[in-house]
């Protein structure tokens, strides 16, 4: 099969845009002999034109003016990896008015405005990918939204930011604190020198947005996404975690609950939340270590799936964003689109209704019958304990429990009142343990 | 979308075939809701249609003419789950001639018989599917025919058996021998009564040779794989592993040598193998335990990869198979089907010709000077040693080493001079070491 030339218009070339340039430069002639599929890349909008990016680039290739990148006629496929949500929507719902498939990177985008985008091009009938949107290079997007389709996904489980997963395994693995961690972090690239997009759990929760979408159909925006950070996970705690057989990790969590779930072709009700688990050591998300990210999906057939890389750098979304281009093209020389499907408005289970098993750690006054008036809070909420650990500090002690499994609410409801008690001077870390889907 | 009915003509009801029929059962309705694709069972071919399978069947749907399936005008697209490379290639063949897609989960047919599948499906202009015949319920064919299509893959390494690696997890993890092993693998079902076409890696073989295919576009059979299994591995081989940071797992690697990979559209010289390698512990595939399989991707943009799953059973078969036949459903309602592109045959290079880190383990008599012949032969053949630890025995010890990188050919060579001294008893396991791609 020999086909028209695919022609590229890129919007954005930073990191990422170079490193597609760069692949696109040496896998082309290796595509169009395996395909017969040519890519080339026709305009490319950039900020500053004169910047050196170190690409040998045709001259006139570049432009300051993304629209007339995303309206040319000459431009089959936009690429766009600039980030953000605008103008980055804007553009690639005129990309989309006029015809073109588009590609992206773009997960603030996706987790703001996908329905809408999901929408314009379904009506247009033109491609959006966005393998790279979500845990970089590994390929998941399209697994999920495709061969995974049928599959009665119960649970899709992801360490999605890299950045945050570095800081927790320097912390397990070299005892280090967070604030360590982070400067580490900071000092070899992996954190930005504002990391609160990271370790705050914005960028995951953006991820799990996305996630949410692709695998149960559901129209889930960030703000959906209940989220917690790790700046509060303390080296005592990873330390009380490694004795019980833990590791602790940053999860974005979609999750989906039926009555009965394989038979219900009915809106699920989902939950979708960010934060810190207890996970156990055997497990295959506990394996996964530095920046490295990885996807667990758990479904009622198909039993655990992993998918694990690299979720960011220019190589890897790269990557992404070309197996994305030889879609288009496929798609294009078929004169077909990929299926997106239709996201249905989906009912979100609140944090307080979800139930789990909860590591808890308190600073008490270290006398006797302290323990009995905190297990007396627990008690009254019905909140069982399942395992109790006291490490004395002079005349502070540390009471670490793992509860049983309870219900969130019962537990903010155990800590509210744990809080009133005299001989409680500080809950420390309150972090949810792995538990079955 | 709504389209017309894809009639499924299923060749095969055994576990994994009546797991597709309760997947479908359950999943058909949610697939309609979602995508407007209806997927309805039209025949099947069984050998014993009285046989209770448990299963709620039309009236009539079962046959014992499975070439009535294949050549019905009322089947869409047949589903082979027979296995075997015959009648299974003929079936396949004819279903191809009538236009006909086909999704099959047969390793041995495509690892015997692909190039010619595939070449009859481009003739016709149908799909030939095949997720289930890697790594059962993994995502993992698809991804790699098409959302790495463009990426330079250097290196493919799978547990693709799961019956090898849940004995080597036996071994590894309660320290029993292989026997042992397999005793408790037959009981749990994990193993056949003959056991030879896993152990000894004629299974892993025929996947080994499908992976090449897909990865590099290179026309492999399973007889260019060189192959060997796990039944020499002994108790102390995993111990003195262990020590050193290694876990022994069975893979089946695929390789790629280009001079210069990322500009080289011709056809590569590679590597098929499947043979036990000393894993170094904190490497992704070293966590896969039990009976569970991953496959490790090593690319020059995209980085590591690993998708993790179960490799076997109804339910991940069934899975894999249902995606295939949604892709199938999806492609018809499009009027296209998928690439698999051709495959160009390839330039096998003779395991003797590869470089690899060995673990060898010798058994000798244990007396003064031994060290000193033994090492001598190792030198006289340029393999130089790593690390070398004795275990005394009574009057025999065994000396165990690790070499530096060595040229197969010179091993070879170096045990062949071994084994004619006389203070060499047996020259145990030589196991390869995992090195960079």
């Amino acid at each position: 099969m020999t086909s028209l030339p695919l022609r590229i218009g890129l919007v954005g070339c930073g990191t990422v845009g170079a490193a597609l340039v760069e692949l696109l430069t040496t896998q082309v002639p290796v595509i169009e002999a395996r395909t017969g599929l040519r890519l080339e890349i026709e305009r490319i909008a950039v900020r500053d034109p004169d910047k050196d990016r170190g690409l040998a680039l045709m001259p006139g290739i570049l432009t300051t003016d993304a629209h007339s990148v995303v309206t040319d006629p000459a431009v089959d496929v936009v690429v766009e990896v600039m980030g953000g949500v605008e103008p980055a929507r804007s553009l690639i719902l005129t990309a989309i008015e006029c015809g073109k498939a588009v590609v992206t990177a773009n997960k603030e985008l996706l987790a703001t405005a996908g329905a809408e985008v999901f929408a314009a091009a379904e009506e247009a009938g033109v491609d959006v990918l966005f393998e790279a949107a979500v845990a970089g290079g590994i390929p998941l997007v399209r697994p999920l939204r495709e061969s995974l389709l049928g599959e009665p996904i119960r649970r899709v489980m992801g360490i999605v930011n890299g950045t945050t997963n570095y800081i927790l395994t320097r912390m397990s693995e070299q005892g280090v604190d967070y604030e360590q961690a982070l400067a580490e972090a900071q000092r070899l690239g992996y954190a930005e020198a504002d990391p609160t997009a990271d370790v705050e759990g914005y960028d995951a929760a953006a991820k799990c947005a996305i996630l949410a979408s692709i695998a149960f159909g559901v129209n889930v925006v960030v703000g959906d996404v209940y989220h917690e950070g790790i700046t509060g996970i303390a080296a005592t705690d990873i330390r009380y975690a490694d004795r019980k057989g833990y590791v602790i990790k940053l999860l974005a969590v979609a999750e989906r609950f039926v009555p009965e779930l394989d038979r219900d072709p009915e809106p699920a009700e989902i939950s979708v939340r960010v934060h810190p688990v207890l996970v156990p050591a055997n497990h295959p998300l506990a394996s996964v270590r530095e920046s490295f990210n990885a996807v667990f999906v758990e479904g009622a057939a198909v039993g655990e799936l992993m998918f694990y890389g690299r979720g960011a750098g220019g190589g890897p979304t790269a990557s992404a964003l070309l197996g994305d281009l030889i879609d288009a093209a496929v798609n294009r020389s078929k004169g077909s689109h990929a299926t997106v499907g239709t996201l249905r408005s989906g009912r979100i289970r609140p944090i307080e209704d979800l139930d789990s098993e909860y590591y808890i750690c308190l600073d008490v006054v270290d006398r006797p019958g302290v323990l009995a008036a905190v297990a007396g809070v627990f008690g009254r909420h019905g909140v069982s304990i399942l395992s109790m650990e006291q490490e004395g500090l002079g005349d502070e002690a540390q009471l670490m429990f793992i509860t049983h499994t309870a219900r969130e609410r019962s537990v903010r409801d155990t800590l509210a009142d744990l809080r009133k008690l005299e001989v409680v001077h500080r809950i420390g870390s309150v972090i949810r343990v792995l538990g079955e889907s």
